[in-house]
């Protein structure tokens, strides 16, 4: 079918549910940040391809809302679709709940798939169009009921992370949570962000991609813990591990029979931002809902101690990879490499490590002015030859049951201009500034934004992008609750805490000329104590070196370069013995070139 | 009566109305900061004099809870009374809402004054005992039935602030406020904060000590504004330009009478975190409460043409009396001088300018280890003399027409110690760095705070308090929204914005030793506009030197040292002519030693 077919169908399928408009989002069952093919009913509906948008569809008009990443994008694929572009953010246009209060009328209908939203925004909209006399109906996945040709939903085999990757076992995590629930003297606490859960019962798996999780929903009493999930992914061995921490398996889709028997009077921990719409308002009359943030989210950021020792090993094997990657992107460039063929040498070089699972997330790999586009990922059409002169950005990072990584690294190829190699120099004073920050207990990202920005502020410029964000255990790249952002958060802010990891990740980015971006993940260990309290700073998991040949050393403080030879000489002292190989670690393949590399590195970690 | 007796008392009338437990706030009727002699009902019934504090009365119990800045004084205070101090934030001391649902019983009566409490904690605080079956009655004052001598509510004349000092003529801001009423479709707006109310009709009062404001309530609709006041306090002159606003007059307390008639249906504007619990819920059920930040708040906030004109020259006035003031200590100390006679001699200083209402708070005169007590207000019993040697905190600020001045200055009166020299230079860099922040339009003062707190992290050093707070223009001295902490605030923060004044105020305290704090009233200014946006930056509004007799410039960087100097030499620039005699500002009166103070000020602002 074409979009305007399907469209028709649609349309078709709300009169037969006398439902006025039906709203599209792109999300799954789980609030995830990343979706599987199953899921994508908007881009099904709308023919638009991009990660955001969210279509609403009426008798008379269609529309679609996106951000500024995708208009160009989202205005080539709506072409003649029939489908009108909301640009969000431009000034004029409505947002979608304004939309929906001027243009439906009382006693009209909503449609949505409620599993699809999630249960704050569905209660904030639901509110919103009650006061006018708009009825929500939450009930129905109509665009499944017309999509012939729908993917399946994913079912990858589960496994499991052993604790001697992950140091806790599940009994004692759940034993953790059910200490949560008394302390708000919860009688059931509702569970569907896959992370969380993954990290709960020590399970991962690959049902979307990049992230190693398992579709699947929890339930916990302090006496049962209910997983709904595809059982035919369970092997009869992993159903045995669970069983004997006390989890009993449900179907995925069952969930939604069992939540509202829950009993009325019952208090149920339902983190509202989490939970989707649907599972959230299908609880009985009388339960008291408490809507905190899940226990879990606190407990997978801090990361404990086998998990730190593990993650420290698998940064650095990852930074044995994206070494040998720079020092193959200075010596091909210019000898028909491509963004594209970039990204499969880089996936050999992780691949050089045993157990190295996969990407975390697709890789960004800009050359030139494609560096500038801050969401870019090279496609076939889009690709181009990498060339001895200018810079290529590269944020990429990789999945091991020892941890996750992300980087950036900003790579001169050639020539650059003064002013590139000037703003070269001012991300990395960001990036070492914040690196280099001290806190004491009870700071949270905000605060410390500033040592990023400072250099780029002072002159009148900026980047469009959060400076950091949390990163999972073998997990998913971007996790709560932490991050680094000036910019207020309305639902106020975690505080770093021992144990978290967090990228340090500034950049700049100027249209049609350069992109640069510096990209480290830090650990939040302890520093002093004292009668003040107990302080914390960052210690770099990352350990690749930041190309001197980006630097201006002219432009940065004393303490600046301070902070960058220490850096190098970490990178040095982890990453040498790799090439020189005289490591003991024999997970990480040698490679012929391996002196080559150990030669340039020498170079390439020079104090300035 | 003795606090025994008030206490028996009370329980009689407890008894009388079915009241099991009888909780007193500090507050007033309006959320203040400073609240006054009538409605001091929680130092009446326990004894206790401090400014924060909450009592609770049961039959065979009574409790007050209080922060660390009272603990000593308010176990003095409380011996004997039968009240047992619950020292706030100490481990295992239950905060109140927790006691009380620890305590109370199914079916038993919370009272209190609905008018002492804000709506938004009394609504959390009956919803939390709801759910134990323990009900609230907010309607009685208890306290008041007892209270024999109990003080006049204060009646102080209204004046009103003429255009040429606040610059927008009440009209025009009540347009304003029904502009904002027309976009979030409000019926009825209900305001009782006192200060916004001031603001917004361009009135002022003298109802609470050092703040000029007016005890009243305002209700508006797109058609009227109704105050209500005690009319015994407004001239005639005055009810006539009120009424040329349209402003129509009402009885002080006859807006609980008015409140309960506002229709059912309607959409009333009302922010559950300053309206008092009483009002709130004595809207009708079916009443739509838009429970956002009054649309005064901000618009207070941003200081507009006039008003930053007239802030400048007031803090060049008051400049030019502290600078005296400074000058005078440095010749006196020794010389039997005290604490509080030094606060006689600088309100004659502030007297000197025409026109100069009063304090704008209770001044903070602390010599030697006295400066080490945050809140420390000297009294004729903890007084003592100042000699020449060591350093003496001062933190005062005056009312005048044209602004509002708030200024730290640690004045050196002879030999301090190295360490005292390091940190009086630690906190300067603190204020200085802090100072000279420039960011982009939408950062908020959490994400500036680190400027100011590295100077102390770094060397696991802290200051208890926040760096900064919003400033009103002839008003309080505390307004929000804005303020400069780096902890993170649950309601979400306000960004700074052109013509916000905010304080700089960084110290460190040193218990028995020293306490130093070094604060400056900085103005939001536009800085550059560029591709990314508009840029923010700061301006001194203060202008007085920071002893350099504390200073040790080799611990300052280069920037730092520049930036002192730039700022002194901005000081002489301002100040200069006064002691010179060659300004034409005469509303300052000249002084004999006027030479004397020149030539000292001369070497006080030299650069280093």
């Amino acid at each position: 079918m074409t979009v305007p077919e399907r469209l028709a169908a649609l349309r078709g399928k709300m009169k037969e549910f006398g439902i006025d408009a039906y709203m599209v989002p792109t999300d799954d069952f789980h609030n995830s940040e990343y979706v599987g093919e199953y899921f994508k009913c908007r881009k099904y509906i709308t023919g638009f391809t991009g990660s955001a948008g969210v279509a609403v569809i009426m008798q008379d008009q269609a529309g679609l809302w996106t951000d500024g990443r995708y208009f160009l994008q989202a205005e080539k694929q709506l072409e003649g679709s029939g489908v009108t572009l909301f640009k969000m953010g431009e000034p004029g246009v409505l947002n979608i709940n304004d939309f929906l209060l001027e243009t439906l009328k009382k006693g009209q209908k909503l449609g949505f798939d409620g599993r699809t939203v999630n249960a704050a925004s569905g209660m904030t909209l639901s509110r919103q169009l009650g006061e006018i006399g708009v009825t929500i109906v939450p009930d129905y996945d109509l665009i499944g009921m017309i999509w012939e040709d729908r993917p399946e939903l994913s079912a990858k085999p589960v496994w499991t992370l052993d604790t001697k990757y992950c140091g806790t076992a599940r009994e004692e995590k759940i034993a953790y949570v059910r200490e949560k629930m008394a302390g708000e003297r919860a009688d059931y606490f509702l569970l569907t962000s896959l992370d969380d859960i993954a990290w709960l019962l020590n399970i991962r798996g690959d049902d979307i991609e990049c992230n190693p999780v398992v579709l699947s929903y929890l339930i916990m009493t302090p006496e049962k813990v209910c997983l709904y999930v595809q059982t035919k992914c369970i092997s009869d061995e992993i159903k045995k591990q669970l069983a004997d921490a006390g989890v009993e398996l449900h179907e995925y889709m069952n969930v939604y029979e069992d939540v509202p028997k829950i009993p009325a009077e019952a208090r149920v921990w339902c983190d509202l931002n989490a939970v989707n719409y649907r599972l959230a308002s299908s609880l009985r009359r009388g339960v008291v809902i408490i809507n905190r943030p899940n226990p879990t989210r606190l407990a997978k950021a801090c990361k404990n101690e086998t998990e730190i020792k593990n993650d420290r090993q698998a940064h650095i094997r990852d930074g044995v990879a994206v070494t040998r990657f720079i020092y193959w992107l200075k010596q091909n460039a210019g000898k028909g490499i491509t963004e594209c063929s970039a990204a499969v040498e880089l996936e050999k070089f992780r691949s050089m490590t045993k157990d190295y699972i996969g990407p975390s997330f697709y890789p960004i790999i800009g050359y030139a002015e494609h560096a500038a586009i801050i969401h870019y990922s090279a496609t076939p059409e889009t690709d181009v030859p990498i060339l001895p002169e200018g810079s290529i950005l590269c944020d990429t990072g990789g999945q091991y049951p020892e941890g996750t990584t992300d980087i950036t690294r900003t790579v001169v190829l050639g020539k650059i201009s003064d002013k590139e190699k000037e703003y070269f120099t001012r991300a990395l004073r960001s990036n070492l500034n914040l690196g280099n920050a001290v806190i004491k207990e009870g700071c949270a990202g905000a605060a410390i934004d500033y040592l990023a920005r400072e250099p780029f502020w002072e002159i009148g410029e900026d980047f469009n992008h959060g400076t950091g964000h949390g990163v999972g255990f073998c997990l998913n790249v971007h996790e709560g609750p932490q991050r680094i952002k000036y910019t207020p958060d309305r639902g106020g802010e975690e505080p770093f805490r021992e144990g978290m990891i967090t990228s340090d990740e500034p950049g700049i980015y100027l249209e049609n000329e350069f992109g640069i971006r510096h990209e480290n993940l830090m650990l939040c260990v302890k520093a002093m104590k004292t009668s003040c309290g107990q302080f914390l700073k960052f210690e770099p998991l990352t350990l690749v070196p930041f190309d001197l040949d980006g630097v201006d050393p002219s432009l940065m403080s004393e303490k600046e370069r301070k902070l960058l030879n220490e850096y190098h000489k970490k990178v040095w002292d982890a990453l040498s013995p790799y090439f020189a190989h005289t490591t003991k670690d024999t997970e990480v393949a040698q490679a012929d070139n391996d002196a080559e590399v150990l030669a340039w590195l020498r170079n390439a970690v020079r104090a300035v």
